[in-house]
């Protein structure tokens, strides 16, 4: 994190606990906290006392669950309000920014079409966006600390630097530290698949799972990972690479360098290429290939179809290798679903393992969403 | 584990992580585990105390470093007598029996010949071999509590059951059970692969790595995955099925129910078959069919060369989906690793993404490895 690493909100493992299942499952009672994270109630107690001080928690009103069950009990639940967390996500044309609160509900949204795109540029106008989006309430900038940014490609987080990204095609920029000195907040930088893997993790269809994974198909396919309740980042910061996952020996060749990649069968362009190929329409755009396809045209379909197919290969292999207990499928990709979805599904069950299958959730996230899994990466940086 | 999930030799995290490194890397001072577990050196005196006085550490001899360099340390050790851990393997046709101690040291081993392969059978076998290897030395019995079984397939480790094993041909067996009543030791009972993935982790290759795999490669094809230091168990008690995943869409059938699975192309039986079609000598074994690959015959060497293709492809998967640090290649495949050995690197190197390729360490275990990876999960289970 820039410019410093922040002291963590927390610092005691039970306070961490506390806070991380309060943050993700809304008010719960001393009892309940004490149940779940395998502390006592006195330990509970101790931990949550700074934090209500703090005003990061506060007690509910007395709930008496039945008549002769016992004293009341105040259920814990955090004050959404006491902390604001900005999110950006840079794509290949455009900001996204959200504002969220301490429970992650998005409050205020705001965008800037990107033009230059240098990271002074970016920076500048990222600047920008940041002061409307902390303008849009007197509330917001005094309780704000926070701003994390999602990018796509590689990004080395605790450096806070993307090492290589297509889409605004940086490579080794240290992004973190020129927009911590243009915003003064702390800024955290992470992969865009990645901090999205967190907010649905944390607060979306993730909650409560230890195995979890997201995939996002589209222009780009890739994956974030979670194991033993933690996203997986690789010994040298590459993982989740389901896009380059070879499933064809016979396969096209991938920007990567590979061949018979998930990313160079079924990405938007590989679709689109194929089309253009089988069907001798060299100036087909992606809009007309859809067209094509969803009035029968067989090439098209056909081209659908393998996409679909090697997706769903790659989620099972995924599957087969980590067994999470849910998958998300999202991305822009999902516009076509009607095109993949027979392939996909049955690809996906005919290569699972046994009882690795699990299902599969679609879950078309609109482009706030990924902002908001940026500002989730600020919430997380609260705890140790 | 079974008959019941006995007190774990320590229960505060600070105890765990001192003993866990000590096991791991052997003497370290006080110092020296301060700075590796983040505790503070108050806490790390605190944390070792009970378990100087009940014997699992010891304090080494003063050690000056250098001249003038302050008081001199006294480094902390594991008393590898302290306690031993017998580990029985069961493959098809044997069992392998081994007594460790404290550091996983193999101090003694056996083995038994399997006819009968009733659980039944097995359990009084396996009685009678931990009998003959506890009076190998009169220190072992009243020193040994607990027993680690290894066995191929699906393991509900929990609940001490095998829900499945091809090998042995059982399908939910309550063998825990069964064999802590005919030993009176505590059993814990785990696949063979992950026992052997964690012994290498702790003890050996995966010493120190926090993303660590390793893959088995012969009659069937699997491999154990460490993230952030854990196994990955899966939600639902399946992970690291590399046998099954799909590499190729146009691949033989596999005994899964899937096609193109890495272990229908590259199991010793796949390859087999394979040269047996192509050369049409439906009666070749195996020996004769490596002789014929090292003899030059081209149908030979081409089976050969598809399985080495796949299970590269296979490995470079799990690196781009996990990102581990290194990766440890054994199972007796490894003795016609002459034969693949060009077509697994290549392939693995071409499928690798970016960083995420790391080094593949061949490393031919012994039987008895795979005995005493049975009794490093006993060793395990003295840390909560
Ligand atoms: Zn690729
Ligand atoms: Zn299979």
């Amino acid at each position: 994190m820039f410019p410093n690493p922040s002291r963590p909100l927390v610092s005691a493992p039970a306070e961490t606990a506390v806070l991380a299942l309060l943050l993700a499952e809304g008010p719960l009672s001393r009892v309940e906290l004490a149940r779940r994270t395998g502390l006592s109630s006195t330990a509970v107690t101790k931990a949550a006392k700074p934090l209500i001080e703090d005003g990061y928690l506060y007690e509910l009103p007395p709930e008496r669950t039945a008549p002769g069950a016992g004293r009341p009990v105040n259920p814990l639940a955090v004050s959404p309000d006491r902390e604001f967390f900005v999110g950006v996500k840079i794509s290949a044309d455009a900001l996204y920014g959200a504002v969220c609160d301490l429970r992650a509900q998005v409050r205020t949204t705001a965008g800037r079409p990107l033009g230059d795109r240098g990271p002074e540029a970016v920076c500048a106008l990222l600047a920008e966006l940041v002061d409307e989006l902390l303008d849009a309430d007197p509330a917001y900038r005094p309780h704000t600390r926070h701003l994390g940014i999602a990018v796509s490609g590689d990004v080395d987080r605790p450096a806070g630097r993307v090492r290589y990204s297509v889409l605004p095609g940086w490579r080794d920029i240290p992004f973190a530290e020129l927009v911590a000195a243009a915003t003064g907040l702390t800024v955290t930088l992470e992969n865009d698949v990645k901090a999205l893997t967190t907010a649905e993790h944390w607060f979306g269809e993730g909650i409560g799972t230890e195995y979890f994974a997201l995939v996002t198909i589209g222009a780009g396919i890739g994956s974030g990972l979670v194991v033993n309740n933690r996203l997986i980042a690789g010994a040298h910061g590459v993982a989740g690479e389901l896009g380059h996952i070879g499933v064809d020996p016979n396969g096209p060749r991938c920007h990567c360098g590979s061949v018979g990649c998930v990313e160079a069968i079924a990405s938007t362009d590989a679709v689109l290429g194929a089309i253009r190929r089988g069907s001798d329409r060299p100036d087909l755009d992606f809009a007309a290939a859809v067209e094509a396809a969803r009035a029968g045209d067989r090439t098209a379909r056909d081209a659908f179809a393998r996409a679909g197919r090697a997706i769903g290969v790659g989620i099972a292999n995924l599957v087969n290798l980590i067994g999470p207990e849910r998958v998300v499928v999202t991305g822009e990709g999902l516009d076509t679903y009607d095109l993949l979805d027979t392939h996909i599904l049955h690809s996906y069950a005919a290569h699972c393992f046994g009882a690795a299958q699990c299902p599969l959730i679609l879950r078309p996230l609109p482009w706030e969403e990924w902002a908001r899994g940026a500002a989730v990466v600020g919430i997380q940086a609260l705890l140790p």
